[in-house]
C-alpha cells in the first residue's frame, strides 16, 4: 500500500518533469538535466505531495513544488558527484552526469536544475502569491549557505581537520546536508495551506535524523548493487558517522526511536497521517 | 555625475552584501562567496536600483533584489571561470575562486550564491507578496535553461561544431547569456511598482545587445590590465563574435545605434530617466 503510493507519486513527478524539461532546447545540458532527475525514491517530492494532501491541497497544485524539490535535490547530487567534490562515478545504478557527459555539462545542468526548482515553486498554479513567495524564500534558506550548502561545507571542512567530529557536530552537519530539504518538503503542505507547521516540523526533524542514521547504517551493511552507488565510503575515508560514534546497534535503536517520535508528532491529524507515518517507517527499512 | 551615482549604488550593494554574507558561518565556501561578490561594475544591481527609483520605489526596498541579481551574476562568473568551463585564472584583476581556494569551493560558493539570490528577491522587505513571487519566478526563468544557462549551453555547443555561428545565432546566444539578466534587472523597478514594463524591456533589450557588442570590441581593442581579465580569447579560439561577423567599424556603429534606441525607449519618463540613459551611453564607452 505505502510502496504503491510512493511509486504513484514518483510517477506523477516523472510526468511533470517530462512536461517541464521536454519544453527546453535539446542540448547536452538539458538532456543531462532530464537524466539527473530520473529514478530515485523521490522521497522529498512524496513528502510535499502527502503533506499537501494532509491539508486538503490536491496534487494539481502540489506537483509544482514536489517536482521543484526533486529538481533541487537532483542538482545537489550532480554537483556532489563531481571529481572536485565526492568524485562518484555511479548514481542510482548509472554513470554520473560528468562521466556520461563532462564536468562542464555537470556544472551547467546542476545550475539550471537549481533555477528550475525556484521556477516550479513560484509557478502561478501553485496557489496564492503569498504561498509562492514563502515557498521560494524558505527553499532558498533551506538549500543555501545556512542549510544544505552549509552542511556540505562543514563536511568538507571536517575532512581537512585532524579531529573527528563529535555527535553534536555531525548532528548539525546532517541537519543542514539532508535535514533542511526534508524539513522543507514535509512543511510544504502546511505552507501551501497557510496552516500551523509545528507538527510537520517535529515530524521532519526526527525523520531527517533517522534518514541520515539509516544512510550511515546502509553505508556499512548495505548492498552496493541494490543501493546503486558506492558504499563503505565513510569508513574508507575514516569519517566519523552516527554508526562510528554510537556503534551499529545503538544507531539502529536511535533510528527506531526517532521514527516513533516522528509518528507521534502527527497523532493530531488522525488516520489521514498514516501514509506519512508509513514513510517514516520506510526510511529506516529501505535498502537503497 | 553618472559615475558617482554608479559608484554610490555599488557601495550600497557592497554594504548589503556585508550585512547578509557577514551573518554566515566562517568557512571557505562562505569566504569565497564574499570574495566573488567584491568589485565589478555592479551594472545589474544599478539597473535594479535606478529602475526602481524611476517608479518611486526607494533603495530600502530595491537593495534586496539589486544585491540578489549581483549574487546571481557572481555565481555565474565563479562557475564560468572553472577549468571545466572557460578556465580563467583572473577575474576583476584577482585570482578566480578555484585558483584562490579549489574547485570544490568554487562549486559550493556558486551554488550558495544562486540560492541567496532567490532569498534576497523574496525577502519580506522587498514589498508585497505578489512582487516577491514575481521577482523570483522571472529571475528563475531569466537565469535558467531558457535564459542565461541556455546561452552558456549554446556557447559550448558552438565550440564543438565546425560551422561558425551566424549573426542570428550569436544574437540568440547573447540574448540568453547576458541579455536575460540585464533585462530582468532593468524591468525589476517596474515589477516592484507593478507598472508597465514595456519601455524598460525595450531599453534593456537594446542595452543588452549593445553591452555584448561592446564586450566583443573590448576583447579585441581593450587593455587586459584595465579589464582585469584575459582578453583576445574569442579570436584565439576562432569564435564568431559581433566583431568578426560585422567588422570593427560596423560593430561600433551598431552599438551606437542600439544605445540611441535604448535612450529613445525611455523618452516617456522625461528627465527622471537621465541616469538610465547615461548608463546606456556608459556601456559602450567603458574600458572594463
Amino acid at each position: 500500500m505505502f510502496r504503491e503510493r510512493l511509486a504513484q507519486d514518483a510517477a506523477r513527478i516523472q510526468d511533470h518533469f517530462d512536461l517541464v524539461l521536454g519544453a527546453l532546447d535539446d542540448l547536452d545540458a538539458t538532456r543531462a538535466m532530464a537524466y539527473a532527475t530520473e529514478g530515485g525514491k523521490r522521497l522529498r517530492g512524496f513528502l510535499v505531495l502527502e503533506s499537501a494532501r494532509l491539508h486538503s491541497i490536491g496534487p494539481e497544485q502540489a506537483i509544482w513544488p514536489a517536482t521543484g524539490i526533486e529538481a533541487l535535490h537532483a542538482y545537489s547530487l550532480v554537483h556532489d558527484d563531481m571529481p572536485c567534490m565526492d568524485d562518484d562515478d555511479l548514481r542510482r545504478g548509472r554513470p554520473t552526469v560528468h562521466v556520461k557527459w563532462d564536468e562542464g555539462t555537470a556544472v551547467l545542468a546542476g545550475d539550471a536544475l537549481q533555477a528550475i526548482a525556484f521556477e516550479l515553486c513560484t509557478h502561478p498554479e501553485v496557489g496564492p502569491v503569498a504561498v509562492r513567495a514563502e515557498l521560494a524564500l524558505t527553499l532558498a534558506q533551506a538549500s543555501g549557505a545556512r542549510g544544505m550548502v552549509l552542511g556540505q561545507a562543514l563536511d568538507i571542512a571536517a575532512e581537512t581537520t585532524e579531529m573527528p567530529l563529535t555527535l553534536d557536530e555531525i548532528t548539525r552537519l546532517q541537519a543542514g546536508k539532508t535535514g533542511a530539504l526534508i524539513e522543507w518538503s514535509a512543511c510544504a503542505g502546511a505552507r501551501m495551506a497557510q496552516a500551523d507547521r509545528a507538527p510537520l516540523r517535529q515530524y521532519a526533524q526526527a525523520l531527517g535524523l533517522a534518514f541520515q542514521i539509516a544512510d550511515d547504517i546502509l553505508d556499512v551493511e548495505g548492498d552496493a548493487e541494490k543501493a546503486g552507488k558506492r558504499l563503505q565510503k565513510d569508513a574508507e575515508a575514516g569519517k566519523a558517522t552516527f554508526v562510528s560514534l554510537l556503534g551499529l546497534e545503538a544507531a539502529k535503536t536511535r533510528a527506531t526511536d526517532l521514527v516513533d517520535q516522528a509518528c507521534a508528532a502527527l497523532d493530531g491529524y488522525g488516520a489521514k497521517a498514516e501514509t506519512l507515518k508509513d514513510a517514516a517507517r520506510f526510511v529506516i527499512a529501505r535498502d537503497s
